[in-house]
């Protein structure tokens, strides 16, 4: 068998827990399996560099940024490397050039393009534990690039994909996907299997297990994903295309309180005002989570954007600017609101999950502001303070 | 004009430092020079990561060392670019890979073979400064090396002769090469100018401004060098082939206590002892700095090595294996002994040099060991304890 694992920097986040993570390398590899191992730069190594960048100029070029962080991962990658050879276990190191690891060519949030499985390929063959350093690549400049913070799931999934690998297993601090945050809701439960769709939903939803990227590009090359502790022997949960029958209806319920919500009010009823609004918006690269249009009222409408919180102030200034050019009265902010979602295959087929959903949220005493669906997901915007009663009482209420 | 400044770990310790030489590089830049600066890893960096690969293998593969260690001025270079770049100097960063950097396959202590020179060619173009990672290379593999300890200096001088700069300055925390160690001497002074041999002969001595093969390779290519402080602005020393007449008769006195003496006692008067000695050694790879074989008395003869202190028990343990073979008596060792040596151009023309050298330690009442000399040096050891007193008298007989 050839298994891809990918450790975090929490698991490698000192030499006890690097030795650890050794041993677990080492008992695949002396099963007889061929083993290539991706790391994430040591905990707090990268928070580290950024502070010291930050000293010396507080917006870096992101050529350099990458360059600096990038660093991070070759640390890890080596000492495991070192650690591994101490047991006795042929292990070598590679980085983005060694590879390697091409990419597109913007800094700092670069998208893998192919890798070149000569080098893993060669090694793995002198039967040789493969460390490869995760989140960073190479531009077709020769620069080193980065591809997003928690991109080493995703460099993980491509060299799976690359390699057409038996398993590619993605080590957490947490035994797997859960039916809501564990530290909420006593009752949650690790799902056993979830589909990719359910999955990507879960994540842009607020539950924080896995890079969304890495589960798009697992579901685009067919890499059967499994995310496990690193910390016990748990089997985790399982990330495929299509799971048992006797799955779940409800995979899961995630909260998050990221978003802000942005109301255009008083606007003339006039075709394209949602348009204009958005055409603002898109030209200076802000991104929309969700647009409601509310009924006109007197020949008026309100038009709300659901965005991430950190982008709110940059779209009240540039709304009120068009104001005169979109027809509209005014801008109005709610920051106080959090989205609890419940993502599953079985959602749209099945009218009672939505009630079910609505009367608990209904009992408990929660007033619901705003409500958004896709093909297996019911959103409710609610309350920011009321978040982990919503989840829970949600949760109680489909999962138990 | 282009210049190569090198900047060791000391100068880019912390961000005040790292502010600090970024000045003197816009100011240099700003002049309308072309720049590339060879920069070192941050003071306590590499000490830091030979202490974490130390944890997790106390003999960790040299290939993985050479990988860990490389980050080091990865880290030194990305951050001086992006604090040139906020004072709105232009600059890149370069690793050995994307130079490329060239050097032998050896780990840990490569030899630097050839620089491709197209990339920063391409980017001084561009009017950029170039932050090139010292220390470090690349092998026929594709995978880092080092060059050894203090590989900096040889990195700058190497760029230097392959771009044909008209000077490469090396910066450090004294102001230039000095007649004696300034902080044991008082009467030291710093040397204006100073030969290749010269200097070669005082840092294999125990002067410690230069990495002797960065020496080595300034004279080959005749890169003129410039030893300098990077907290003033001092004038420095300049090393170059040949230096004006009115040069000092000597230019400077060295003593160190590196060295431990080995004798092997009472070997029967037959051709090839020495010989044989030295083949046992070299064939175990163990470096001798001096080899003296005393008169032979009543048909035995004894011969004493000076080596580095660190080889000796190796080199006893070797030799006693062999002493029937060598048909000697026994080993003896010393490890007492220190060294001081006078260095300059004229020692062997001048009988007046080593007659005033050997008043002076007669007058201060040191007792000679043994005496080596070369064309340009003359070197007693002594006993370890009065190195300093012999140095100091020394330096006040020729120097002043």
């Amino acid at each position: 068998m050839l298994i891809v694992k990918k450790f975090g920097g929490t698991s490698v986040g000192n030499t006890e827990r690097i030795k650890n993570v050794a041993n677990r390398i080492a008992k695949e590899y002396c099963a007889g399996n061929d083993v290539i191992v991706v790391l994430s730069a040591m905990d707090q190594t990268t928070d580290e560099l950024l502070d010291l960048a930050k000293e010396l100029n507080a917006n870096p070029p992101k050529r350099e940024m990458d360059a600096l962080l990038s660093t991070g991962e070759q640390t890890s990658v080596a000492l495991m490397a070192m650690t591994l050879a101490g047991m006795g276990i042929p292990a070598i190191s590679l980085n983005a050039f060694q590879v390697a690891m091409h990419t597109t060519a913007i800094h700092s949030n670069a998208r893998l393009k192919s890798i070149d499985t000569e080098r893993i390929e060669h090694e793995l063959e002198s039967k040789k534990v493969i460390l490869v350093t995760g989140f960073q690549g190479l531009n077709k400049y020769g620069d080193v690039t980065t591809i997003g913070r928690g991109g080493s799931d995703t460099t993980a999934v491509a060299i799976a994909a690359a390699m057409h690998a038996d398993s590619c297993e993605i080590y957490t601090d947490v035994d797997g996907v859960y039916t809501a945050d564990p530290r909420l809701v006593e009752g949650a439960r690790k799902v056993e299997q979830i589909t990719y769709d359910e999955m990507l939903e879960l994540a842009s939803m607020g539950a924080q297990v896995l890079h969304n990227r890495s589960v798009e590009l697992a579901k685009k090359y067919g890499v059967e994903l499994v995310v496990r502790s690193s910390l016990n022997e748990n089997e985790g949960t399982v990330i495929k295309e299509v799971v048992n029958v006797e799955s779940m209806l409800i995979s899961g319920v995630a909260g998050d309180k990221k978003s802000a919500r942005v109301t255009v009010t008083g606007i003339s009823d006039i075709p394209g005002s949602a348009y204009n609004i958005l055409n603002i918006l898109a030209n200076n690269s802000i991104n929309i989570e969700e647009i409601h249009q509310m009924a006109a009222k007197d020949g008026k409408e309100d038009v709300s954007l659901i965005m991430s919180k950190e982008n709110v102030d940059d779209t009240v200034a540039l709304l009120e600017k068009h104001l005169k050019k979109l027809g509209a009265d005014g801008v109005d902010v709610d920051r106080e609101i959090a989205r609890v979602s419940i993502v599953g295959a079985s959602v749209q087929g099945n009218p009672g999950v939505a009630a079910t959903m609505f009367e608990a949220l209904y009992k408990a005493g929660i007033n619901v502001k705003m409500i958004g669906t896709s093909e297996m997901r019911i959103t409710v915007y609610i309350e920011e303070e009321e978040m982990n009663k919503a989840v829970k009482a949600v949760h109680a209420a489909l999962i138990g």
